[in-house]
């Protein structure tokens, strides 16, 4: 099996509501120019993860974008043309878009290590998505189409959020999880979101009274009543516009692009699970991302324990709690007790969402699994400024989460230096 | 490199207007039954190429869909876990879904020849799509998302069918080709859907005269004058729904699943090709495809002269003569000739599109380019009923492409027994 490295990246601001470059009725350049697009954040993120690796175009053997929902946010699909159109030597590469809902970015990530295990020596990964050119309620519909549409839709019209308040609400009444520890979460994501320029949220502060209090400024908003008590605003990701781009490389790949293996990050695994459809999960669990990760963490030979620093899918803070359990972090039922220890903190003894996580940083959806594997690369190369983890951390995991944990994505990352 | 092979694989009926089984207003089962969605054609295109190579869920390694517009046309995306949900042993294996437009089945082959050759041993690939939700004026909308939406949707309500009447123009006035030629391609893909029973198009007839001639029962429907005369109904595929599935195997996967190598074809080459979207193309050639074909012929060390069947993207009846040349069956502008003397027909030199092509047999989009495989393995082994090349043909050909020539994937399969 050949091995896969990541040679670098980068990744555009995530920008929408409430983050100043964001423009809106009330923004200054209102009217002046209008936010980038799909296609902006594709390119952008491209050129961008080419030039910080000092690859050429041309040195390119085959790319890959993830995407989730273009052709309804951006009426655009057909991304992997779109990819071709960032410079003119990558026309006529094969490039293609991968689609997994919120995992999209995982995909696209999984099906770059594939093509290199095939024979490719430089991928290019990109994820983007635009989600900030309709209202919440539309957005809501359209990524309801990542749940089973005619079955789940009629939950509720925020269909994703009360998917996650229903987790909420079984983990308060049979675990330790209270609503405070949520809240909590929240508080560490927009903490770490303070430390990282590129966040959505990087200048918005929440403390555990506001993200723990219903409010004018912090409200529920489900219809459905026995569920609205369990998610508040702070409790969501945000909607995101963003791209985020990796290069991966074979061994004759990081020789052929002049760099050293020093500066790289090995993929020790990445596993795929996918559940059905179909079939309703226990709310306790996150058990097909439980399922990837086992496998991840035997094909790359490594335990839980070992891990230094994580990134982990906080669609919904209630999310990132049962990640821990998923990850093997925390036992069954105990998740919440390591976020309250503050043990994922970025001074913790397993750092999470370092950069701000979903919530924070922000979920522009098919950028987050791409993303996710270069903040574990960032932070293996003391890259990440103001919330840079401490100790030198040279292992790590990321798990990417489509639908309601339907596709999961575990890779394991270790520093090549 | 490992070789990959096609083990088998399975279709559904392509249905929609004027087939018979297709539910609408004047259908005896109107309100009585509805027509199968699109999680309906992922389940059953997988299980029947599951049963038609003797596979058990359990035994394949990793699964593709390939789908273009689920999102706009059924409302589902995320439909990797769709086919998860097709049998219980598919639940936890790695499953992503492709999108490349009309060449979407394409990219999710390409797909599976990765995996293959990354480790996999047996491969499900999925195409499918349903198209018949929406009126024709709403889906057109849908499709042009394929294009370079922003820049492109203006030129007219129907996009796709303008963007080829561009070319149809050019050939007829710069070329030999005459619109006459188009109906014979027309005539040839209803004629050979007439000998398929799974074909969109069985029982509806098409003449020379019928396909010939602007009239109510074959109208010219652009909006821009300028190239409405150039597009008829007749020259259009078929707005269908449909789904089509393979089994790839690696030779342990053959051997695993208790197969014959000489039940098996061999892909040769599979190469993808990607073109800016950004980007308008000489009307008068599909370069792009002509440069992923260049690249297939090399590796398979193979030249157009010695294909023997072929399955070539007729979106339009244009663009099938386009494809002959792109392809190399005929010189540069010489793709009509070709046709009129009949050397493509199922008896000629060349046959191309036995069972009707995307004219004839309808074009379900993502299901298409999985399809067109599918249909080479069947010549191959004498599966094709009453559209059966003769003279036992073992290598063939089959062009894909996504958008105005802005994905290709060009594939050549040879007959392993």
């Amino acid at each position: 099996m050949r091995k896969v490295y990541v040679a670098g990246g980068a990744c555009t601001k995530y920008i929408g509501k409430f983050h100043p470059d964001f423009v809106w009725k009330r923004h200054p350049d209102f009217g002046k120019r209008e936010n980038p697009d799909l296609q902006d954040y594709v390119r952008d993120a491209a050129i961008e993860a080419l030039v910080d690796t000092h690859t050429t175009a041309a040195q390119v053997d085959k790319a890959f974008v993830g995407n989730f929902a273009g052709e309804l946010f951006d009426n655009q699909g057909h991304l992997g043309a779109s990819l071709a159109a960032a410079d003119p030597d990558l026309a006529g590469k094969p490039i293609a878009r991968l689609e997994g809902a919120c995992a999209s970015g995982g995909l696209a990530f999984a099906a770059g290590i594939d093509a290199i295990r095939a024979g490719a020596d430089v991928v290019l990964v990109v994820g983007a998505e635009v989600q900030t050119t309709v209202s919440a309620r539309d957005g809501a519909n359209f990524l309801a189409r990542a749940a089973d549409y005619k079955r789940q839709r009629p939950i509720d019209e925020f269909t994703f959020p009360a998917l996650f308040a229903r987790r909420a609400k079984a983990l308060t009444e049979r675990t330790e999880a209270t609503m405070e520890d949520f809240a909590r979460a929240s508080v560490k994501a927009y903490a770490n979101a303070g430390r990282n320029p590129l966040a959505h949220m990087h200048a918005h502060k929440m403390t555990l009274e506001q993200a723990s209090t219903v409010s004018d400024s912090n409200p529920t908003f489900l219809n459905n009543e026995e569920l609205k008590p369990f998610l508040r605003v702070s409790d969501c990701s945000q909607v995101s516009d963003g791209g985020t781009a990796l290069v991966l490389c074979s061994a004759d790949g990081v020789a052929r692009l002049g760099r050293k293996l020093a500066d790289c990050s090995e993929v020790l695994a990445c596993e795929v699970s996918t559940a059905a459809l179909s079939a309703d999960p226990s709310p306790l669990a996150l058990d097909n991302s439980a399922s990837a990760a086992k496998r991840a963490y035997a094909k790359a030979g490594v335990t839980a324990k070992e891990m230094q620093v994580a990134e982990v899918h906080d669609c919904f803070t209630v999310t990132e709690i049962l990640m821990y359990e998923a990850l093997g972090f925390a036992d069954t039922g105990r998740g919440a007790t390591l976020l309250r220890e503050g043990a994922t903190a970025i001074d913790g003894a397993i750092p999470v969402n370092t950069g701000g996580g979903l919530v924070g940083f922000g979920h522009p959806v098919g950028a987050t699994g791409v993303k996710q594997v270069l903040e574990l690369h960032r932070q293996f190369h003391s890259m990440c400024g103001d919330y840079q983890v401490g100790g030198d951390p040279t292992l790590g995991i990321a798990a990417n989460m489509g639908g309601d944990d339907r596709t999961a994505v575990v890779t394991i990352l270790r520093s090549a230096s």
